[in-house]
């Protein structure tokens, strides 16, 4: 019995090996691989995610997966996450998941092609051939009430569109209502953060707080990449990556946004390392930290108190804004076309769209070819405004040339999740404010470590949510912290 | 029959696609890795390495190569590179190459930190049983006459240690006359070169001439590492590094040396790509084309009449020395510690102190603890210097580290083979001076495409040599050419 259990890691190190590998060549193809690279990268990533994939769902690992006994609770939480991850890819073909790695790797390099030139076209049939592979891998996972829920549980364990449409009704109203009153407000004027900012003095500076924060370099880095993400194959190697644009807000918030998924990974216990334990129990749960360490630390006035002077001594040209000024211009309310670069409040506003338009595609409702246009009519619904390009609309998003497709949700669970945790976090730790003017972020980090970090995938993501703050997912603490902050920003 | 071929196939590109892994995996180590990351990348290329060797040594790998029928002379090729590789690898056991593959990641890192130090009794427990494996290694290849020849033979099809003593025997005498008269002469002074160098001018430099000489940068790019290296995993992206010093010429021919083994491999039939036959064919004839393009092109007078004026802009503290003078300065001879920097006159004698340690340790009369002390004392007598310390003494070299022993005399064959091929090529081209002073590169590397590159693994190294030269090495050329070379400069 003992030497199934033993049989199992090995084949799980086998797994993580392989995945690691593979999470190495995606980072490099998306920050240092010259151009030449792509047709390669493909057929050996094509390759390894087929020998990954069988690995996992060999009979060996499975003989070995249902003859292991637990010996302790680590153990029992191993073999259910190992069985559900099991079920998962057995139920899906080793031909369609190396097909699509295949297609991830060139539709990638034809999604920065068709995003750089604004030729949605040339990107179109691939993206289409990634629709009907997500359909294909919803029939073969199964699912009930809608096709939907088969993708979203991937990477969302539990998770169903009906409560995605619950969340989206649920907040929907207040969001637009609190929109509508800041827009009977005079407008920010945030045009002194457009500029052409040096790029060796933003790097300075998100690297510097990023370390004052917490985030450790001596097992991490930061590089650049055209859409900023975090990776990372052991609790002693997690890599972020930021852009540098006009807007001076790019860099620092994409930064801080990606820092906060690090943290969470570098907060790991180190006894499970490399194994599935170890790491974010979901994406909701991941993106409750990025936009808890981006929006409700990074966004707050606290934290330009702390962090303006050495911001401005980077960049002069703003110093004259002081903390407050700063810290208005941040939080400037305006819908837009960039979800990456929306404020906190339009945010979900941009997830909502993305929901509709893949819902709509699944279902066959809505051809890829006419996604532009569907596109470009619910941002007019939903936030007014008119995309002038594919490439400020429909191409914006790197997720779907990667297959990342029902992924989107899991943004919104992020922010509604942030709230909530963050409110239990007050209530444990005292006066979050105080801290963070001072800089004193070690309690905070500390918290969040303990809590939620350490737990790593011992529980499910629903379950987790209850143990930390006592209650189910719930958009009672989000909406009210919206409330708050805005109208303290406008005076409403 | 087949089908035996296109089982291979399959075999082999899973083997490629391992194999790219580690390679990719090995640079990330070397460039940019946070220093947290080493155990796991250890742990990850151990088990890739296991797998790669696994796919390899497979009984249905060797029934596919047996059951193999050539249906032209490709395939022929082929089955033999493929048949060599697998008799190679099916004599080392499995736990052996794994505990390399494992042993190498932290050795490496032991070794940065040891030079970084100047501490060898801290890589010293881990060179000695890297120095076990080779031998291990060696008694599982099999050999006759001496130990040495089973290693060679994995660098270097058919070079056997005999060989080797010959050719050092053949040219230690003609050197060490010409650098005893070289003595006697004024010594040049090349004091300018040492200094605080602009990085960005540097690689700005660097890159500019390398382009223009006919490394694509759109299928590779340039790094920073502690070690000039150059890897790649397809032909469409085959990358190199550099290191930034004191000495200008560290980078510039750095640069050059890696240069030429990266046109060498962007250079191969794309047809062959990914598989056996493509890719340089042995480290001798690998080495003849880095130092070809450093020694014979880029330390030559045209060379620096066509690339002086766009350095001298870069740096106008060396611009008074022109042409004639940066040529002899570059040039200048002058017995020293570190081979990688050592003038082209005395760099065999670097090799010869390497042969003689790893051929003592492997036949067991010097142990390893006193490799040191022998170092030394070789380098006082081979060289008249005494190395201060071990970072510039035995801890110099990154091979040993990566368990590349018995590799060293691939690089004085090099040296050998690259004025070899030279002269055949100036035979054939006609007057290769106006075309380097021109800047016309593509005549020379065109030539050496077609009868070098372009070859891949086809011939056996020594097959090529005779067929591209029409004579086995050999070592007139080179010697005929460094004492031409060196009577002009030092007016003997």
């Amino acid at each position: 019995m003992e030497n199934a259990l033993h049989t199992l890691r090995e084949r799980l190190a086998d797994a993580n090996a392989l995945g690691s590998a593979l999470a190495i060549m995606d980072w490099d193809q998306q920050t240092y691989m010259p151009k030449g690279g792509a047709d390669a990268r493909s057929e050996h990533m094509g390759i390894l995610s087929r020998m990954h994939h069988e690995t996992l769902v060999a009979d060996e690992t499975r003989a070995a997966l249902d003859a292991a006994v637990a010996e302790n609770e680590d153990d029992v939480a191993l073999l259910r996450v190992v069985r559900r991850e099991l079920d998962l890819k057995t139920k899906i073909p080793t031909a369609l998941v190396e097909e699509k790695a295949r297609l991830s790797a060139s539709a990638h390099e034809a999604w920065v092609e068709a995003r750089a030139n604004n030729t949605f076209s040339s990107f179109a049939p691939l993206l289409e051939r990634m629709f009907e592979i997500a359909r294909e891998e919803a029939e073969h996972l199964g699912y009930e009430a809608d096709i939907y829920d088969a993708l979203l549980d991937q990477y969302e364990e539990g998770a169903t569109a009906a409560e995605v449409r619950t969340m989206f009704d649920a907040v929907r109203g207040p969001q637009v209502e609190l929109i509508r009153r800041i827009g009977e407000q005079p407008a920010t004027d945030d045009s002194v953060l457009y500029g052409d900012w040096d790029i060796p003095s933003q790097k300075r500076f998100t690297e510097s707080i990023l370390k004052k924060m917490g985030y450790d370099f001596n097992r991490g880095r930061q590089d650049i990449a055209p859409h900023p993400f975090c990776t990372g194959w052991s609790i002693g190697d997690i890599r972020i990556t930021t852009r540098y644009k006009d807007y001076l807000g790019s860099s620092i918030f994409g930064s801080l946004h990606e820092m906060g998924h690090a943290v969470y990974e570098q907060g790991q216990r180190p006894e499970w390392d490399l194994t599935p334990l170890a790491g974010g129990v979901s994406l909701g749960l991941h993106e409750s930290q990025s936009r808890l360490w981006e929006n409700i630390v990074g966004r707050s006035l606290p934290f330009w108190k702390w962090a303006f002077p050495e911001l401005s001594a980077e960049f002069p040209a703003i110093s004259h804004l002081g903390p407050e000024g700063f810290y208005k211009a941040i939080n400037r309310v305006q819908p837009s076309f960039i979800r990456v670069e929306a404020d906190e409040l339009t945010y979900n506003l941009h997830v909502m769209v993305r929901f509709e338009i893949e819902s709509s595609i699944l279902k066959g409702t809505l051809a890829v070819a006419d996604m532009p246009e569907a596109w470009n009519a619910l941002y007019e619904s939903y936030l007014g405004v008119h995309p002038p390009t594919d490439s400020l609309g429909c191409l914006q998003d790197v997720h779907w040339s990667m297959g990342s497709i029902g992924y989107f949700p899991t943004y919104s669970m992020g922010n509604l999740l942030s709230y909530q945790i963050w409110r239990k976090l007050q209530s444990e730790i005292g006066d979050t404010d105080a801290l963070i003017e001072a800089g004193e972020f070690a309690p905070i980090l500390g918290w969040l470590q303990e809590n939620i970090y350490q737990a790593g995938c011992k529980y499910p993501p629903k379950e987790l949510v209850q143990r930390v703050t006592g209650k189910p997912m719930d958009p009672t603490d989000y909406i009210d912290g919206l409330n708050a902050k805005y109208s303290d920003i406008y005076g409403l």
